[in-house]
């Protein structure tokens, strides 16, 4: 129901040259089919915030699905060459990538979840090849469609209880990209989108009525709103910033008047330009005095939380807001920064080894291990959640994952729920995709769940516990000291 | 050879709803066929600099190509009612819809040309309805290029003359926004791509070595390193920053001597993270020192044209950059905003019709007419530019077109360019595409002769004159004052 077109075709290709690179030289190695475990997280909350809305797993599992690499795409391979003009890929290694499909188990948290950072989103369990080569595809879509949907989210939460609409096709990057926009704001609660494409291929409800060209396509704006309305009686959202706007909200109820006279109403008009703030209210005026009271007036013009929490402090009757170009761009912090990391792999002897990268930058060091996030309950509240390895035995002891937070302390009003589920095992999807629908929902109730109630929500650990799991906490110590000596 | 495989199918719906709602209220007041021009044009300089180069083109040429509503297109339209659950679009207009081609005329600037504000990047006449429809397709396509380009000239003047590689594929926005950055990137200059679908796709040149993981995934890295270089010992970039940065160079150098040894070299080294001026000198020297001079130090790391420059002020030995989120995401300015407005409607009686939109912010002000731009060159150098329109009898005066600018003064040693050309005539593409390395030198030769050397490089009108003509002027002030008069 969600799939998109740019995935109906192989996606073996989505990739980064260097993770073919890596693959042959696996292959070479003979540790192609070498069981290996990735995590896909992220390292900070975006937009300065204090939570993130995890996206993207449905069109992750469609990039999955289509996963191979076709003829076209190996007669590509077949002609890159380095510098010295070998061959980058023998006949050898095409054939395998030929026949290649992801084989692994895939666990994930389900789209819609607060999540936070270094938990992994997406855990990646399978043959080493085959799970390095998948790392630059599903880091495309988790990484856009998480920060669209948390950026949805905000802006949201900004106009709530007033309504969100997305607009923001044709500032987006690329078609599909505009699409997966439209999907993550439509899980993160924009009610509807602007875009036809997005309406068809995604099943999201669709809004709009005129732009400021169906106003100039006539001689005066009276003339222009009296043939909407004709055209549609019961759709008419009049656009009134095309010269005054004042004049452009009496010309709008002048038809509104001559609608109710014929049995329909005015819908509401459209504010696209100037002080939205005081603009509305002299809309919201005109309209009560003419006895438009039901008419809703929107709001677009470069809107994001910001500039909504600015005009609903001025109390602006502002119904609908259109979101466009800062939403798709998320234009504040245009990037998660996902990334997607080896934190175990089997020995010959078929052991698992932690793997831990340290790097210069302590904030790009990775957890090692096989992932998984214990959320406990306290009473239907979330209490705190600990990240632990379920390589490692497990002790019943958090230790915060920061000074701002405070451990779990275990007892039994605690209920445990594990936010990794299965949803693909030996290469086949083993989940239900849930409804846009239901995952707007979730989110919804995610959030409420955790009590934000605004966009501005700031817990910074303060009830709510992040902890890692004790023995895991001191194992990577232990690894990052041994890697520290090793170099040293 | 640059077709997109979003653009494979019918891109009819690639619009916004309110669109297609004024295409319907135009088909019904038999306004469908009246003649229109719209232009496509953006407002502001983008990342506070003072050149743009356009780009995007032949990408909007594919989906003007692949304009239609095919049987999928039309029963989704079918399926759309209002409020009151009254169809949007009746069977006749559907039955419309699916004989309708784009049998317009386009002209537009050449990709890859430098261009300013207010100047039409493509300019569309043909029938409204259809000129209509096309907005927001040509709008998402043209304003991401043409930013992306933007950004990838300026990040790749700041590293001349060192190379600039494009690594976004996992940060870009959807698979096609990848697409669509990289196409852009090159063409403003970034060498080659990490990304393979582009490199199929659009014949990009790609390149790449290995990921952290690869360390990871072997005991130690000199293992790895050696590893690699069994398989790949003409293609060898080590990134060495996977535990200790300097251990991780001498790490490189010592298999660097074994490659070496049966014939072959160092390609280089890649630093991922940590003070890059710092740890490029220390490379360069431990280089050095091994002799191992023609070694390239690679950087990569959240780079853009302020991070190359800082680096380059301390004289870093950084032979390539590789970039990705801060180019593919254009983070300081993630929009260009361009827009795309009615300017020009045939009278029932056919004659042309000026149309101009006032809205409450000035800078919003549309040009009406059906604009041209006149480049000037003096000996072979650029000397100005006068936007003029063709309905309007021509005088051989340009005013400035904002209080920085001198106008132009006619003499013969002045040559007149056009810069906007004709691309599609009648529905049809009468331009052969250039080929993407054609664009790149393009952009390159324009950076040249408009004598643009920094990425800060500051004209401001000081030598470069951005001129309107001045009966098209006189004009448009006549038009607004009507305009403004009629509202008021």
């Amino acid at each position: 129901m969600t799939r998109s077109p740019a995935t109906a075709t192989s996606t073996g290709l989505v990739t980064d040259l260097y993770q073919l690179t890596m693959a042959y030289a696996y292959w070479k190695h003979g540790l192609a089919e070498r069981e290996a475990v990735f995590h896909l997280s992220f390292r900070e909350q975006p937009f300065a915030g204090s939570f993130s809305l995890c996206c993207g797993l449905d069109s992750a599992l469609d990039f999955l699905t289509n996963w191979r690499f076709d003829a076209t795409d190996l007669h590509y391979l077949e002609t890159l060459t380095d510098h010295t003009d070998n061959r980058l890929f023998p006949n050898d290694f095409l054939d395998y990538l030929s026949g290649l499909r992801y084989t692994g188990d895939i666990d994930a948290i389900p789209e819609g979840t607060i999540v936070f950072p270094h938990q992994p989103l997406v855990r990646v369990r399978g043959p080493l090849l085959a799970a390095q080569l998948i790392e630059s595809g599903l880091l495309n879509i988790i990484n856009y469609q998480t920060l669209i949907c948390t950026k949805a989210s905000r802006i949201c939460l900004a106009a709530a209880p007033t309504t969100v609409l997305e607009f923001g096709l044709r500032r987006a990057q690329g078609i599909d990209g505009a699409l997966a926009a439209t999907r993550a704001s439509y899980i993160g609660g924009c009610r509807a989108t602007s875009s036809l494409w997005a309406g068809k291929q995604l099943g999201i409800p669709v809004r709009g009525t005129h732009a400021h060209s169906w106003v100039l396509a006539f001689d005066d704006e009276p003339t222009a709103f009296a043939a909407f309305a004709e055209v549609y009686p019961d759709n008419c959202v009049f656009l009134v910033d095309t010269f005054d706007t004042l004049q452009g909200i009496q010309h709008a109820i002048q038809v509104g008047q001559r609608l109710r006279a014929t049995g329909h109403d005015l819908v509401g008009i459209r504010l696209d330009s100037g002080d939205l703030g005081t603009l509305s209210h002299q809309a919201r005026q005109l309209l009560d005095q003419a006895n438009f009271h039901e008419t809703v007036i929107v709001a677009s013009n470069d809107l994001d939380e910001h500039a909504i929490a600015h005009w609903k402090s001025q109390q602006a009757p502002i119904g609908i807001w259109g979101v466009g170009t800062r939403l798709v761009t998320a234009s504040d912090q245009p990037s998660l920064g996902g990334v997607y990391k080896l934190s175990a792999l089997r020995t010959s002897q078929g052991e698992w080894q932690h793997k831990l990268k340290r790097s210069e930058n302590d904030e790009k060091l990775t957890l090692p291990g096989m992932l998984q996030v214990r959320r406990y309950h306290r009473n239907g509240t979330p209490h705190g959640d600990m990240l632990y390895d379920e390589l490692t035995e497990q002790s019943n002891c958090a230790v915060p994952m920061n000074e701002n937070t405070k451990p779990i302390v275990m007892d039994k009003s605690l209920a445990a729920e594990e936010l990794l589920t299965p949803v693909m095992r030996a290469g086949s999807v083993v989940t239900h995709s849930p409804s846009l629908l239901q995952l707007q929902q979730r989110t919804q109730d995610q959030l409420t769940l955790f009590g934000i109630t605004s966009w501005q929500h700031r817990d910074r650990g303060k009830s709510y516990h992040v902890t890692t799991e004790r023995n895991f906490f001191d194992h990577t110590q232990t690894l990052l000291r041994a890697a520290k000596e090793t170099t040293s």
